[in-house]
């Protein structure tokens, strides 16, 4: 027959050489895992994904479809011994879309189908249960109306409304038998009034049209931004799935649960299942929360009891658990979720029904899980060898280990929780609520704690942001501009708390009647979404503790081949990276041992030297100051290599700003015209007017400053292998490694190069100590790039400074363009298209911020190039990577990839990039694709 | 044998496999031409390159090398009759290097080589003047002593000072016989003292320190010096001639000249020979220009003496010319010039001699010229047949063309000539002296023509420099700080006038007793070097009177395959250009049609508007203003494609400076507290300070501030088009082409098209008018360049803004870099290594400043990429570059290479690009190599 197959009956045998997802969806397929594994699953028939790429094209259902889903629905009614819109045993069906991936803005579920006036009878019948039948009727209508016809659901909504109001009652289930009645007639007019045709009672014109809808919902806008959002390719089409119903509320008998095989919440196994039932319930019923869910195991449920001080007998008599009610079922239950966790080798998530005694697996998939419980069950899993320890590894989003290294609010406090929204940036924080984002700044410069909180944030409000311990926002979601900004910052974030409202003239907002104050304190948490009232306590991420993330990340660290290094400044900061793992030191800035004020101070003056002998009394200040600096730091990596970058930064910065002096000169020359003080701050204008720069980013500095002041990075490199030396002489071991910041031509690198070795020769015969020690060059500037093959020549190393390289690559003066463009390029831009709901879908330019995300395409390319030309020229070079990008996932993976030696990141991130290494390697090695 | 070849007597045959330039150097490859042309070239050998090569490495005298020099030399003996240190008939010798190309820094002549006390009496004899003889002999030891020897040539000077003080003479001709005699014994004796030996009496001793000194010369410290700078390898050598003397001093019958075969000064070839002619005198006299030379040709002379306001009679009898003097001697000469310039084919300068009767040729090389010159014999010489037209178009520097074009000083006008310096950077300049920089630039400011003079410049002046006509320093070279940033500004230069005497303190500077003050007009001639008193008259360049330009044009229009297009923005530069030849303009800058005072202050009132409504009443106002230009512009190209560019710079450029606006508050907040004008100000310093960037070149410009501003760039698009079709409709042929700056991710070109093609189409469709047009956009920033692929998707054309690239990509900002360090790169650094002299060897980490001459290394590697990439994508796109560099003649060649379509450079320099662009296809295409 040339019949294509485009329906699976759940018996039906599916062909070896087609994937199973592929074909039938996520859903369909596991639906067909589990019925195959012998597993009790209502018989259904999944429609494949081609047979809706063929719809989309004509908008018609496929030649022998229908025929082919009848036949399925023969079948089904032959096992069940039910049938479709019967009037004695009334077959009722489940309708579900299923794709590849989980994708929201698709058609999800029609339950129910097959209902019309005969159907309803009968299962008045086989229920004993009249108003509960109405009720299914009515129900059916408004979800078939809504989500096959898209007849808006507000317009039945408000019908049920007029009910409830006529018969003064607040919940639904209040409702009486003849409101229910009533209501069911007034949807079934309500329906012919709106298309014009009657409410369709033939289950199976019933069938065709949902399944037209799944198909339809395909191509949603909603769906069509999401995939391009993804990358999901708009041709993969969804599988449509068609299950015999089955109920958990025929009587004392049945029942209805969801469960997990661990706990999402910690990864805990110590129950055989952690699942939720209700006795006598519909699936709704768990989700509405109305009523209080019975666990399954006896240990589990004494567990809950005791937490929420239910005493044993009010525990046996009100809340008992399915071991105890239904001993045989709840066996089956623990062996099906043992069979699910072994043929799927991860923690999962399934939904169950019991019918009459009997119990029914409707759904499984991958469970979802905290941060916590993601490591835990990962390294379990690992040690119970149902997976591999890359497995283990690939499992944990990095993101996941750094939340587990994030402050958190105590789980044990008291909280007011009074409002919800979008977890946009995780963290926890707490603060003094403020509006004005003015007021904020000048708050957070005093060293008060603020949170900002908006209606919405724009370009204007980045620096009180980054200012603020956090923010809250009533509008806007996961992709709004605070969203984005908040999450750049690495700062707490709840996003588009809708039920809040802000007032800016009366500087407050308000939330279900409780007015918050400017300057009241708040707590949010950026991991949940959840804004609490007043001060919650933090609780600080114990590293050491955390025994299963750090078996983890020993695996990782066998693993991976990427080095990690650590971008740290102080001591203490160095010894923290080794805390964390660090294998190094990748960058030691050295401007920043200059901002304490004795320092600043002979900066300024070395600046400021007339002469150069007055010049070299202030850099004899400098000196010890940055040996101290670096024998600390020496001493913390004891022998791990510690590559110090000479000076970066473009003098003024150690200058006050030029506007502010002649704010004050000004000044000065009205109320103190004869001042001594006058005579001071003009002669510091001046130089400061001198050392201003139209750009500074891109003016005098890095190794520009080093080769025209005479004397600084000699005494960098001085101080730096003075340093070594001691430290030798003390016993310890030292790995110096001098880094030549903002090359762009060959010929600077070596002519400083040529300067400080002789300087590091010098230094080490006086001490009479010698130490190995390597000289190198970032790699900031495109130029660099683009001929690191020459530079490579006068380079023991080189290192991408990712965060400058970005900045001119792009042209993008990073301080300038996060408030003043950047954002908004992420956030997209108005295009004039809406999506279903009318709302305006923007369009954005950059699909990452690139100084988050590496840029592969463009200064990813310019990399490549370089390590290319670098190794070509010089086989044995050390490359790293050094800018922010250094502790972010995705940038790990791409370093990886072009085969660099290490990445360097803060401190803090070390752990996540640990993993992402070893997951970069995994991914990309040939010999973990078996 | 096995004896290597290292010495080539004239006569000897040199080896048909080998290049006679690089074994024998110029000189003596020129000499072994004549010879072999049976010109009377007295005898001579070569000593090869090789043999010095060799030498370098032991510093002796390679095997064999010093028998085959005898045996070479008893040849000549032979040939001459003559003898060296023969005491009747002696042979007297010139040893002169000469290695492939002219180098200074190397041993360059010893004359009278064989010279001693029996050679002296046998030339005293020979020539009856024993005066002569002791002159030529004291000559000669300090010749040797000096050159051969390093024994500083003063110590003899003084001598000579010694001698004429005593006996009260002025000249050194007028020292008694005696005196000479004198000068002789002392010279030997110096000699003696300071070498603890006798002068070398014997002559083969004296020329085999003549040899080994040309070889040692070759590695002096600035001959090596040199060759790095010019690229010239370490180890090609210098050969060494040693040829038979002959006088042009023997009595009446004999004279001495030099002479070229066309005019170097305007490339007149209306003479036979343009020759000067001494009779009864040695080459150093026409040097030292004590007598006044006679001219070869009697047209020549009569013309001369018409100039010189001689009579006939005078003439005839003072001044004969070598025609009526000796006619046979005469003829020779023009015959044997038209066998070297046809045999060289170009304009040769050759020496001779006529010794008793008999015409010497002693050397001929291509003649340097004046830029004129170069145009006039190039084109002559193809006409002429002697040299193709490709020929004549590569003989002609594209500078020159530039010189060609530029106003200089009227060759007729009176001038005082007051000091003369390097010729450092070429034009003519009048103006005032000044000497403080700060003065200069108020000066400037005021609308005075400023002569910036100084002792030498820095970093510190190039502001003072830029806004002077003309810059005059007392000390430092070709490459000293003002000669590199003259030229860089394109500014009148001259440098080392180490004449003059610039004194700060008094405000004055004195040359020869003659003092100019500040404030006293100057003229200084960059092409020359020439410092005039006063206000010389300048002339300007007429285009269309330049015959042999325009023909020379017109071929190299013929060859070359790079189109050439202007940066122009009004309708004046557009005219301008199309007189010079561009073939369209490459870019139009519209922002610089604001910056009149009614378009500014509309863009002021844009920048500040509160809404939408009030941005579009300003941009109401500005749309008229841009239209009438940008028609302006198509009528003047009438049909030629227009690349209308853009706003490309940050709004903040169109408001006051922010301290500016700060200064005048605070003052207004003492002075006039209440006043409008105060709370006006206040207002305007909130706008700047909010559009203020820290890096504004990398900030909201160009295609961001297209996309940030709402109704900017559609204003701009629809004046472009409505003038279009205005055009159209008088009958005006147009092809406007739309350029988008500054995109660095393919989205904003994309997002910016798509607006703007809409806005043009919806134009076109209200005049009722279709014309054709381009969408393009620049590649100026890094990331363009590296992404052109996919950036090619939405562009209809590349145009290489390489001024932003070359920022970008060097991480310069121009403004800041060069002020603060890029000349010092330029000029180079101080580290330690000294010349010959002593002096201060500077190393440069930069050969030429990027903004002037295209990176090729960098940026070039850039470029190359996008033109890939961006071909590959879309085959037909038109590529250009619109940088400075589009005029830049090496630059040129690069965009030959990489396959361009055009170049745009200023309307001044599409004259020069015609040129090197047909030179680049010359120089690079395979069809013209054969």
């Amino acid at each position: 027959m040339n019949e294509q197959t485009w329906v699976y009956y759940c018996r039906d045998k599916f062909p070896d050489d087609l994937e199973a997802k592929v074909m039938l969806g996520g859903k369909g397929a596991n639906l067909r895992d589990m019925f195959g594994m012998e597993l009790p699953v209502p018989p259904f028939f999944t429609i494949t994904t081609e047979a809706c790429v063929k719809y989309m094209g004509s908008r018609e259902l496929p030649e022998y479809l229908w025929e082919q889903a009848l036949e399925a629905l023969a079948k089904i009614e032959k096992e069940t011994g039910k049938k479709l819109g019967d009037s004695e045993n009334p077959l009722l069906l489940s309708v579900r879309s299923g794709a590849r991936k989980s994708m929201p803005g698709m058609m999800d579920t029609v339950l129910n189908l097959g209902m019309n006036d005969d159907a309803r009878a009968a299962l008045a019948e086989l229920t004993g249960n009249e108003w509960f039948s109405y009720d299914s009727y009515r129900r059916f209508i408004m979800m078939f109306s809504d989500v096959v016809m898209h007849y808006s659901r507000e317009a039945f909504e408000e019908k049920l409304e007029e009910i409830k109001t006529k018969e003064k009652v607040r919940r639904d289930q209040d409702i009486s038998l003849e409101g229910m009645k009533w209501l069911v007639d007034e949807f079934k007019a309500m329906y012919k009034g709106h298309f014009g045709e009657d409410f369709p009672t033939d289950p199976k014109k019933q069938l065709e049209l949902a399944i037209k809808a799944v198909f339809d919902s395909w191509n949603g806008v909603r769906a069509k931004a999401y995939r391009e959002h993804e990358g999901i390719p708009h041709d993969w089409g969804t599988a449509v799935n068609v299950q015999a119903m089955v109920f958990g509320n025929m009587g004392d008998n049945s029942a209805t649960g969801v469960g997990f095989t661990r706990s999402p919440a910690n990864g805990d196994n110590r129950h055989p299942v952690y699942a939720e039932v209700l006795f006598n319930a519909q699936g709704e019923d768990v989700v509405a929360g109305i009523r209080t869910p019975q666990r399954a195991s006896i240990d589990h449920s004494r567990e809950w009891a005791a937490n929420n001080d239910i005493s044993e007998t009010l525990r046996e008599r009100n809340y008992p658990s399915l071991e105890e009610a239904m001993p045989g079922i709840y066996q089956e239950l623990v062996y099906y979720a043992g069979r699910l966790e072994e043929h799927y080798r991860d923690m999962q998530d399934f939904e169950f029904t019991i019918e009459n005694g009997r119990l029914w697996m409707l759904q499984t998939r991958t469970g979802k899980r905290t941060a916590g419980a993601a490591v835990k069950i990962a390294v379990d899993l690992a040690n119970e060898a149902l997976i591999s320890k890359e497995e283990a590894i690939m499992r944990v989003l990095p993101e996941y280990v750094d939340l587990l290294l994030r402050p958190s609010f105590d789980l044990q406090a008291e909280k007011t929780l009074i409002a919800k929204g979008l977890a946009a940036s995780p963290g926890a924080a707490v603060g003094y609520v403020v509006f004005d984002p003015e007021e904020a700044k000048q708050l957070a410069k005093e060293g008060r704690k603020v949170i900002l909180v908006r209606q919405n944030t724009s370009p204007d409000d980045v620096d009180a942001m980054a200012a603020s311990k956090g923010v809250l926002t009533q509008k806007g979601g996961m992709t709004s501009h605070a969203a984005v900004v908040a999450r750049g910052y690495n700062l707490p974030c709840v996003a588009g708390a809708e039920e809040i409202s802000v007032d800016y003239v009366n500087q407050q907002f308000s939330v279900d009647g409780l007015v918050i104050h400017k300057g009241d304190l708040i707590s949010i948490d950026g991991f949940t979404g959840n804004v609490y009232k007043g001060d919650v306590p933090l609780i600080d991420a114990d590293y050491h503790k955390q025994e299963n993330l750090i078996t983890l990340l020993e695996w990782a660290d066998e693993i991976r081949t990427l080095g990690v290094r650590a971008n740290a400044d102080y001591p203490a900061d160095a010894r923290k990276a080794v805390e964390f793992g660090a294998e190094g030191i990748g960058l030691e800035r050295t401007e920043h041992m200059f901002f304490n004020p004795e320092a600043r101070a002979a900066v300024v003056g070395m600046i400021m030297a007339q002469d150069d002998k007055e010049r070299q009394e202030y850099l004899d200040i400098m000196q010890p100051i940055q040996e101290q600096h670096f024998e600390g730091v020496f001493e913390a990596m004891n022998g791990l290599p510690v590559i110090m970058r000479l000076i970066d930064p473009p003098m003024h910065e150690f200058l006050p700003p030029y506007e502010k002096l002649l704010e004050e000169v000004i000044n000065l020359r009205y109320s103190d015209p004869a001042s001594q003080a006058l005579a001071e701050k003009e002669k510091m204008l001046e130089v400061v007017n001198n050392l201003r720069e139209t750009n500074p980013m891109m003016g005098l500095r890095g190794c520009r400053a080093g080769i025209m002041y005479k004397g600084l990075t000699e005494m960098q490199t001085r101080a730096y292998f003075q340093a070594a030396c001691r430290c030798t002489k003390r016993g310890i071991n030292v790995t110096p490694e001098v880094m030549i910041p903002l090359v762009s031509h060959v010929n600077e690198l070596k002519m400083e190069r040529e300067k400080l070795e002789d300087v590091a020769k010098q230094v080490m015969q006086e001490e009479g100590i010698e130490v190995k020690y390597k000289f190198g060059t970032m790699i900031e500037v495109p130029r660099a790039a683009v001929t690191a093959g020459e530079i490579a020549g006068y380079a023991d190393f080189f290192s991408f400074g990712t965060n400058d390289l970005t900045q001119m690559s792009f042209g993008y003066s990073r301080d300038d363009a996060e408030g003043k463009f950047l954002i908004k390029y992420i956030e997209g831009f108005n295009t004039g298209k809406v999506d279903d709901e009318g709302n305006p879908l923007l369009e954005p330019i950059l699909e990452a911020n690139p100084f988050q995300t590496l840029d592969q395409k463009g200064v990813g390319r310019l990399i490549q190039m370089a390590v290319e030309d670098g190794l070509a020229a010089k086989p044995d070079l050390d490359i790293g990577i050094c800018g922010e990008h250094g502790g972010d996932p995705t940038s790990i993976d791409f370093c990886h990839r072009i085969g660099l030696d290490y990445v360097s990141c803060s401190p803090f991130r070390i752990p996540v990039a640990r993993l992402a290494a070893a997951q970069a390697k995994i991914r990309n090695d040939p010999q973990y694709q078996a």
